[in-house]
């Protein structure tokens, strides 16, 4: 990556975690609940019988129906997922942001220069919006240099798995692997029992997100693609050991994440899910293929089971693409109209 | 890839491609060929009975014994596998330099620049070392550029795809892909048969690759792992389409390979297969993991059959990780003594 586009992807992922919270209104059609009467099938059970979940089911019927002129053979059922705001929520601010700072607060005592060094220090006082707002880009690209860097993976990932079984979502007051989406695990599901073959394609950081993502999708570590830490190879102790560094070598957002798609995968997906503009580029790209091709976007409507907002907000936002999805007929998922349940927990488990 | 590292990146490339042609005196041990009577099991027909099958075997009967210590489960069985000079031969020069030089001439007629321009002058004189000798390094880079550069995937596979249907090997007369290793053939299917994922980890661009691996070798785009081009995203004709750069954007040699395998991967592989410097670090960093490990050399010991190659070649040398091999207890294939059969053609097919 050469230094113009290194710094074009900071900038995209500072953007994207500085604008934490505050989401905008949500503009939304205030059409009614389509037939919003309880299913009885086992197939995304947690679905209204809508537009979105009838899309869905005929796609996936369309293409795996031998013999019909859309079959497609099942090595190239391929689906991917963005995952904050698609599979598991993103608000008051994208989860790996919180453990970021919450990492900060724990490795404090060993940091004593942070009580006066900013962003470390608004922190440490508790006043994260203060620390994110004044550090600017700068800020967080060193509070995830702390917080990411100068471990190996394998330590990196006990660190994320530590954090992910005990801390605790502000609103909802649960394990954050609670906020997925029920819905979406559906259709994960669903998919997989039709032979496709699923990938996470996120802004967040594959360790991160490998760490727990089989756990709680089923998804291995190599089927999630997501932004690249820098990386290196060192000898400790004698044996060959790869370090992640502090810095970001690739952010898998925007573009990037076709790119990304094509060399990890080296196949175009027939299906595609986000929520932001920042899976624009994801869904034009997949929905351009030839063939049969699904792009649907969630649209966070509902204030009371969660959260609402699109066009205004500063994370997560959802704007261009959504014009889009208008114009271009792909798929809307209205989290209020389409979703019986939100979360896992709602069902009293 | 900050600037210092795309160019010692550009470097290595160069160095593997420029130094084609004139492989070094081979330095082996004169050791009698072990038990080289034929065997009659299928697997792994074309090998001796010797040290290295005897190796892979007792690996292989070891990772995969329920209730064993040394069990592995399936998902844990990745097997990484160098390309050029592991799984086909790579002489007289690595055969996707073949493929660049054959397309400088085929794109010939559209640029009437080159009839003076080097280092496409001299290949268009059929004086091919000389056009890489002093081209040097950015030569060959012109070279790669020109050839594997502004096109879709699609496009670059569609061209390497008809140039693998119609070229020929200099000193055999086949098409490259005949002159894939028949024991390594046996080798994959053996792995697969014992539920191994395999991967190949090279040097060579990924969409080269990609274009032929799974009809040759059995294994599908999203496990071919190699070089990465520059790839952008661009809108043709209001389309969004992918487009491959003339640049290298990430080269899979040294300790590209193991950081390549830990970004697309997410493991480290209980097995790797190589055959020069280009895998040590690959090999060393398999062979320090925890549990029962397999590192592997293929040693081009046989004139006769192939090429004999090692310490001096200027293409495929294979020198400090023989002396590992050597000093870990590695693994190493002595193609003259452990294969009886060396290309699938020798069968009389």
């Amino acid at each position: 990556m050469d230094v113009v586009l290194r710094l074009r992807v900071i900038a995209v992922l500072v953007l994207a975690l500085t604008s934490c919270g505050g989401g905008g209104d949500t503009i939304r059609d205030d059409k009614p609940s389509a037939s919003p009467g309880a299913r009885t099938d086992d197939v995304l059970a947690s679905w209204n019988d809508g537009e979105a979940r009838r899309d869905i089911v005929e796609f996936v019927e369309r293409v795996t129906e031998e013999g019909s002129p859309d079959y497609v053979a099942p090595e190239a059922r391929i689906a991917v997922f963005d995952n904050d705001g698609t599979l598991w929520a993103e608000q008051p601010m994208p989860f790996e942001l919180a453990f970021a700072i919450d990492r900060v607060r724990e490795l404090a005592p060993s940091h004593p220069e942070w009580r006066t060094q900013q962003p470390f220090a608004a922190i440490l006082r508790a006043d994260v919006a203060g620390a994110l707002q004044r550090g600017g880009r700068r800020g967080i690209a060193e509070i995830i240099a702390a917080t990411h860097g100068e471990m190996t993976p394998d330590e990196f990932e006990r660190v994320v798995r530590a954090w992910m079984s005990s801390a605790r979502h502000p609103r909802f007051e649960r394990r954050y692997s609670e906020l997925v989406y029920q819905p979406m695990l559906e259709l994960l599901d669903y998919l997989r029992e039709n032979e496709f073959r699923l990938y996470i394609v996120s802004g967040g950081d594959t360790d991160f997100m490998r760490a727990w993502a089989e756990a709680v999708y089923g998804i291995p570590p190599s089927q999630v693609i997501g932004s690249q830490a820098q990386l290196r190879l060192e000898r400790r102790g004698g044996v060959p050991t790869l370090v992640r560094g502090g810095e970001i070598e690739f952010i898998d957002d925007g573009p990037g994440k076709p790119i990304a798609i094509e060399r990890t995968i080296g196949a175009r997906p027939i299906a595609a899910f986000g929520n932001s503009d920042g899976d624009h580029e994801m869904l034009s790209w997949v929905a351009a293929g030839p063939g049969p091709r699904l792009a649907a976007l969630v649209h966070h409507t509902d204030a009371e089971r969660e959260f609402a907002y699109d066009r205004e907000a500063r994370s997560g936002r959802l704007d261009a693409a959504l014009d889009d999805a208008q114009r271009s007929g792909w798929t809307v998922i209205d989290v209020r109209d389409d979703w019986r349940v939100v979360f896992p927990f709602e069902r009293g488990e």
